[in-house]
Parts: structure tokens; C-alpha cells; sequence
């Protein structure tokens, strides 16, 4: 399959500014006619790490070419670098602030570079709006086909900015996970994902606790969960997720927000741990 | 003129959570290049009759050849069908379950299928995203000329999912309406419309009584409208609906919602009914 | 640099309605495959002046060729002239309303028309959306290259609607201000700038006071800015604007709305007015 140009961006700019049209304009006349995707504008202001979920479970969808243009960037002006990187077929810029730490524990081969070539970023770049300034003309120009060498100076994928995703522990037979993300719907997203999320459908019986509640349904899809009470099911992302059918699991539980918060796992029958 | 391919989509999957992107990184892998406009995102979770109403009014502009992908999907994964059918030069994939009420009651000639070709859909789509599995690829495909025959099984246009739009009906000298969507600016549409909406503005006079207000005002645009009092006007979808000038008729009346409820609307000189 | 055909659209139509998604299905009628960039949908319902700004704050990030399709209409249907014009290589289509203010200010070489040419505009035209019946096909045509003279009547660029764009004033030795816009992160944009801007930045000391708040504190960057206290740094638009690092400063101040409210600016040691 051949490469297919696009970009796709992630910002937590919102709608009202004009600020994620405005990357568009600079794009557009730098790469005429280039595909432009959004991929979510509506990041809580400064959360790099619901940024980093966000793009952690929709990268994989989009084509080899694609070029992730994400600006959630509480340091912008600072010392921080301008970052774009290669991972396999995809390309990231943005700021190496954390947004890129589920995309790097998940890849090798990575191969960046700061944008720092006074050729394509001459001065005059803004203090607080590199997304306009930097950020855009920087995949406009990888998607035009500009070698990632060109932008900038070499960096070390190790020397990269990441935090460590969150990971479920056992704790002797109970497994701690966390929430990661809150959907639209309500959906409550963990961090249990591969051969433990299995175990949570293959186990004879399951219980979950949090925020008080105990739950012990399961499901396979929205429509097979019971009526008015809270369910297991696994995400299309692959992970471990709480829902309630028609209705919002964050609602019944009461969750303010996304923040990280635990829950703790209880599966019967299955021995994984020691 | 000949057909544009364009896909549009509509779901209430919200801005938030980068599912809209996930579906076009899906669409553009498969139909580069393909132009793709969204319809809206913001459906109110799960309100099939919502989406069945804004695809109704919105259809019709679109040129031929336009794909509709439509994902309000309560029953997704369940034995509901996953669907395309052609009406006329358009092309509509979505699920089964009344979202194209509206399209079906309006047109003739539809062919429709259900989207089970094992070719194009292999087994591992997710249980809880066809949006992305099953509803953008049928799109994208669908968009590059895949002839709808290819996709799955025929299924005879009667047996599609479908409820009964809201009607006006007469009670005696009294048309009985329902409010059918509630939009932005807080104008509130009716299911009046044709010969019916006509004579709302050849009478002498009328009166519309909805939630304990009478309004007997009618303008023809908004800058006509009464200075601080509600309004009746033909919406540009053809519909009759109350507007408030500079204002939200909506709030006015204090309708929490656009659920379907009724109104009274008495047209004096004109002899319908019976 | 040539022309980059593109429509940018500015509208207060919201995301929930499909009214924005209804005028790109009539664009792609007209102009199949042209590139379209929402610029906002989320101006205050009929508030022309806060669209101005967006516009203003916007449109010279976008390529020549680009034609900007503003759609903040609460005359729709009225006497009002549904407008054209080219300023310089950009192109603006709209409701001669005001809502041009800001660029009619700053340009010269205005060529308007009035959208009246019947045979691109039949009658028919719907009385409340003209986004659909006459803009968005008007913005289409234009991008494919019909000439502006062809689609209406020529109008005087002095006659043309516009408000006088809020300025800052000098009494005495103080600087009164006006706040301009807020924006998602709660930054106060004001209407310093040029040379009084940098005089901001370049006096020994500054106080700007604020509904009852004076802060005297600057910084270049978000991140340089104090913790927890309000600060002045110059946005990426080049105006005054006041921010707090990490938070909103529209909420630390309790602004209620972008209303235009007055501040007052001293600065030490620049000797500017008379």
C-alpha cells in the first residue's frame, strides 16, 4: 500500500478562535490541496496527557503518510524543543512536552529532529502561537515530501520528553487499574488492556470496585448489557471500559473528570499473578 | 450534471474523543483524497429520531453521488443490520434501526444491502465501533465506485427499520403539530409543512398555542419579526416554525427539549379539514 | 506565490444543526473537490462584532485565492445587501452588516459587489438561510473562477457597513483599553497594539487595572508568566492581552462575556501622548 499524504490535527484549541482554521490557512498555502482531518480540537486546555491518550488510540487507523500535527503545549516559547519524529510509516510535530509518550513506549525505529533550520523557521515566530508558527508549516512540509533531516537537528528518540502510561498492578489476586479517559458517552476507560483484559471476559466470575460501586456484569456489546446497571465491556481501542447501556457510567458513578483514579479487579479462577 | 463523490457524515459521537478522525483516517486510507464534510457530530447520544430529522433537512443539498454515513448506533454489534441503500443519486450506509425513516418515507427506488460480504468485512471488527470497522470502509469504498451489489446481501426496501414521522393531524378546525427539532438559536421547527404551512400564512389570522403561550405574529424573516414577542415563519427546509427575533423562542417557552410534544394551531378562513 | 483556491467558513451556526454541513454539500456542487476550512461555527448567535474579530485575528494566516464565506446574518432576508468583495488577493462573501469591519479598516482596493445577478441568483431563494441559497454558492462560484463583476451589481467601497473598530484612548497619561475578545483559555485580548503595545513591554513599569485588578506583572511566554497571578504578554494576533499561566484569566477576573469593556493602562517612563 502506498503512502497517502494527510494531515491530522489534535489540539486543545477548541472551536470558537479560529485558531485550529487559521493552521489550515498556513498549511494550505504551503501544501495546496492537502487532506486535512481533525482528529480533536476539544483537549481540556493544557492536558497533555489526554492528548496523549486521545492520539494513542487513533493513530493506528489512519494510513501510512499521515502526519499528526498535535499542539497542546502548556510551555509554548519556553525552552522546550519543536519536535517532529518518524514512528514506522507516521510522522508526529509537536511539542516534546509528554503529548508522544504512548506512541514512543509503543515504537522503534523512531527518528527526530528539532525544528530549529533557520531556513524554514526564520525568526519572527510568535512567543505563545507555535502552532501557527512552527508547528504547521512543519507538517506542511513533511506532507509535500521534505526529508525530516531538513527541519532540524538530529535528537535521540531516548532524549525524548514521555511520562510512564499507566499500567494496571497486581496487587497478591486483586489487579489496580486506572481510569484513562471519559468518553462522550459516559464510557469509562482503563488502562487493563491484552492478555489481563482477556481474563476479565474468560474468568468464570469478575468483580470491579469503584468509587463505592461494585460491578460484576459483563458484555460483549452495548446492547447485551443489562438494563440500568454498570457493565464491563472491552473498548474498540482494545481496553478494558465501564459503560451503562443508553445511558452515561460517569453520570451513575458520579466521576468529575477524567484524572487518574484506581479501581481495583477482582477475577475468579484465573491464576495470572505469582 | 454528473455525480461529485463526497462523503458526509453525521453521528453523535461528539468532538471530544477524536472518533469522527478515527473514521476518516479509516475513510482516506481506502479513498484518498476524498473530499469529506461533516453534517454534524453532536446528536444527542443515542437519539436516533434527532439524527433522522438533521439528515433530513440537510440531504437534498448535497449533489448526487454524496455518501451519507450515518453512525447513531445504539444497537451496535447486536443483530440489528449494517446497511447501504442507494435513493436516486445518493448513497446512505448506517445502521438499520429508523435513522433513515425520513429519506425512506420521501423516496422510491431505493436498493439496499445489507454490508456482510465477508470479502470486505472480515471477521475482528469490534463489537462496539462499526463506525469504524464496518460503516467507513462501506463509505470509502462506496465513494470510489464498489458497486453496492458487492458489499452484501440484498434486502427488499420494505423491510427496512423505519417509524412513522410526526404528522399534523386535524381535530375538528385545530391542526394539531409537534414540535420536531429544536436548533441553536433556539427556533423551534414543527411538522407543518406543504399546503398546510401555506395556509399558516394565507389566513387572516391564526393563533398557535404551545406550552401555555399564543402566538398570532408572522414574519416572513427574522428582521421582521415583532421586537420581543414569539413568531411564526416557514423555515428554509419548508417547515413552519416559531422564532424569537434576536432572541431563543426556546427559552421563552422554557422547553427543555427537542422531544416530540404537541401544539395547537387554529387558522381562521381557511377550510381544510372536512 | 500563486493563488491557492480555498473556502474558509465563519458562521454562528454551532455544530449540533448541520447548517454548516448543508452549505459545503451546495459548495461541492459547484466547486467539487475545493478545500474547505471552517474558520468557526461558534460565534454568539448573531453577534456580528465578535465574528468580526475572528475574521480579523484570521484571515491573513490564508493563502491568496482563499475566499471567506461569513455567514453572522440576523438580517437575513431584510434590505441588507448580500455581499462580494476582493481585498487585495482575498476574496470575502457575506452580509453587508459590519461584520467586514475590521478588514474594510485595514485595506485598500476594495472591489464590492452586491450578490443580485438573477442569473446566479434565481428567485427562490429561501427568506431565512441565505448561507445555502446565496452565499454558499456565491463563495463556490468564485473559487472556481467566475468573475466577481459577473455576479452582481458594482457598490461603492465607502458604502459599505462598518462599525469603527474599538481603539485604545489616551487621557492624560493613562491609556484607556478595551477588552476585544476572550478566548477559550481565557485570555483578555485588548485593542493595544503596534507601536503602544510594545511600549508595554519597553517601559521601566506598567499597571493595567482591571474590574477592580491591577497587574503589573509581563512576560513573553505563558510559562515565563508568574504562578498564580495575572499577567500582560502580546498575543500572537500582535495585540495587549492578559493571561494567567496554566489558568483563565477571564474566570480569575469573573468577566462575565467578550463584551467590549474599558481598562486602563498606565505606563512609566514613555513619554507618548502630546
Amino acid at each position: 500500500m502506498s503512502n497517502v499524504p494527510l494531515i491530522a490535527l489534535l489540539t486543545d484549541f477548541g472551536a470558537a478562535d479560529g485558531y485550529p482554521g487559521v493552521m489550515k490557512g498556513v498549511i494550505l498555502g504551503i501544501a495546496p490541496g492537502i487532506p486535512l482531518v481533525d482528529l480533536t480540537h476539544e483537549i481540556p486546555p493544557q492536558d497533555v496527557r489526554a492528548a496523549a491518550w486521545v492520539l494513542h488510540t487513533s493513530w493506528r487507523s489512519f494510513p501510512g503518510g499521515s502526519v499528526f500535527l498535535c499542539v497542546v503545549d502548556p510551555g509554548v516559547g519556553s525552552a522546550r524543543h519543536p519536535l517532529a519524529f518518524h514512528a514506522g510509516r507516521h510522522t508526529f510535530v509537536g511539542p516534546d512536552n509528554g503529548l508522544f509518550s504512548y506512541v514512543l513506549a509503543d515504537q522503534t525505529n523512531i527518528r527526530a529532529v528539532i525544528l530549529d533550520n533557520p531556513r524554514y523557521f526564520p525568526k519572527g515566530a510568535s512567543a505563545t502561537f507555535h502552532g501557527r508558527d512552527i508547528f504547521a508549516p512543519a507538517a506542511a512540509w513533511l506532507a509535500t515530501g521534505v526529508a525530516i533531516e531538513e527541519l532540524g537537528s538530529a535528537l535521540a528518540a531516548e532524549s525524548l520528553v514521555r511520562f510512564a502510561p499507566p499500567q494496571p498492578l497486581w496487587e497478591r489476586d486483586t489487579l489496580v487499574a486506572h481510569c484513562t479517559h471519559i468518553d462522550r458517552f459516559g464510557n469509562i476507560l482503563t488502562d487493563v488492556c491484552g492478555a489481563e483484559a482477556q481474563a476479565v471476559f474468560a474468568a468464570p466470575s469478575v468483580s470491579l470496585t469503584i468509587a463505592g460501586h461494585t460491578i460484576t456484569a459483563r458484555a460483549r456489546t452495548f446492547a447485551e448489557g443489562p438494563e440500568g446497571a454498570l457493565f464491563l465491556y472491552q473498548d474498540s481501542s482494545g481496553y478494558l471500559a465501564i459503560a451503562r447501556r443508553n445511558g452515561s457510567a460517569a453520570v451513575t458513578l458520579a466521576l468529575p473528570s477524567p484524572d487518574i483514579f484506581k479501581m481495583t479487579l477482582r477475577l475468579s479462577g484465573i491464576a495470572f499473578p505469582g
